[in-house]
């Protein structure tokens, strides 16, 4: 039976995008038949229907390099309690605008997803300064709105406009030429070890944490029971933990592997200066064509 | 002349609320004219128009207890260089679901702000399991697809549902029983000191730093540097520096004033273990009827 993996759909999503590259990946690598992609709604589902045993991956956008985290994930995974990160992949990311006209002054309004609309703002503010921004669930959704008298553009990949038949009238609009998101490739915590790992790819620990409440300073032993063991944190992000403003949980990537002594002894020491610790995998970047070392 | 007060529009979105008042509150507090309000198309437009002086003030929502930072807040305030936290105010948010019916079966499709619909997201998942979310640019905005035959609801204010004549079929659907956000009345840094801060009022600075590239455990010192001086840090926010994935600024508010010369050295020591290291304010909460002491 092939492989299920669920993204945030429809077709033409950078999310579908990221799971078409890893459904390469992982035929070449494994020899195995080509995975299944499975769209849904929302980013939420998608990890909902991996936890649930409906799919058997998912593919989640983490974070962006303009935009910052997606919370969703996240979320998601400190309340669920069942899903582990396999291995994580790093997509480019090129917006394209899409509309059918050639004037740009004609565009009323630009519909996209929150996350692309921000990327582009530079770019918008100064070259469609007259247009409206309309956020919707996903750049797929958005091409739905791109009319033919030409005042509504959308803002999606390249890819999406050849799968929808749309004019691209303008390529490469992000205002960031560095402009990538990183994605998890996210199962069951017992799923079996189906997925192999590459050997010699640097190895990524996730986890997340909370404080007791109103110690002054708690976020500083964390950090400095890593640093005492040379491990170097590439990300620290706070989330409300949703009780009272003010109180938060702390997602953490540790530039090391969890089997490792020095982790495993980071790990004990923390337990006694967190509230609740969650380890939610240790796993490799994956190389694969179309994405990127970083 | 009166002062004018920058917010996310139309009538009815909670940024309006919390303008409303801190309007009332300016009023009484300085026996000044009312001020008038600005509603704008966007968070960004809003502080762009403190910014180039158009308006005296912003309202700029920061963080809600659920769904965590107002990211464009944050990254406007980083960008522009020219713009000041004056004081703070909490808003408690409570949301109700508008809609042209009494019956939650025929209801399609549900219409709000990104923020709203992760607030309610557990009840729109039990409630309404058949409707579709989709996010618009503010709540008030939602409010233009509730439709007669009631298949399309929308998630607002109180405040909007009855500025625009509309139904309440339920109230408070916000998951968290907890639910506020946290507003800054933002002003040129430059601008004249109009505004009185009540005394007796907790005094908190908030300031961002970008770290050295490539350095492990960068972000232990300028914590430890707080931590020495026994000044907490009530929120660590981390938000991409834009230039590449995996580098940061981390924005940080301080539960002390800027003036003390506890303060002073934290910000001298800090020069030499940041890169960029920028203050926005040192500033009151200002407790307001209808707002909330946290």
């Amino acid at each position: 039976m092939s492989l299920s993996i669920a993204h945030l759909g429809p077709a033409g999503t950078y999310a579908e995008q990221a799971a078409l590259a890893y459904a390469d990946w992982y035929t070449q690598s494994t020899q195995q038949s080509r995975p299944i992609l499975c769209p849904c709604p929302s980013i939420a589902q998608a990890l909902l229907s991996t936890a649930s045993g409906e799919t058997q991956l998912s593919v989640s956008p983490v974070e962006n390099s303009i935009e910052g985290s997606v919370s969703v994930t996240l979320d998601t995974l400190w309340q669920l309690d069942v899903l582990k990160i396999r291995q994580a992949l790093v997509l480019p990311i090129e917006h394209v605008l899409i509309a059918k006209t050639d004037n740009l002054k004609s565009i009323q309004a630009v519909y996209s997803h929150p996350q692309p609309l921000g990327q582009c703002q530079t770019w918008l503010k100064t070259r469609l300064p007259q247009a409206t921004l309309v956020p919707v669930s996903s750049t797929s959704d958005a091409l739905k709105y791109v009319d033919e008298q030409g005042s509504i553009a959308a803002i999606a990949s390249e890819r999406a406009a050849q799968l929808y038949q749309l004019p691209i009238i303008q390529r490469s609009i992000q205002d960031h030429p560095d402009n990538c998101t990183r994605f998890w490739i996210i199962s069951q915590t017992d799923a079996l070890n189906a997925i192999s790992a590459p050997a010699n790819s640097p190895i990524c620990t996730s986890l997340a944490f909370s404080l007791p409440a109103n110690v002054p300073g708690a976020l500083l032993q964390p950090l400095k029971i890593f640093n005492d063991r040379h491990i170097n944190l590439s990300r620290i992000e706070s989330r409300p933990s949703k009780r009272s403003l003010g109180e938060y949980v702390f997602f953490v990537d540790a530039e090391a592997a969890l089997e490792t002594s020095q982790f495993q002894s980071a790990l004990e020491e923390l337990t006694s200066h967190t509230e609740i610790l969650k380890v939610f995998g240790s796993y490799p970047l994956i190389q694969i064509a179309g994405t990127r070392n970083s």
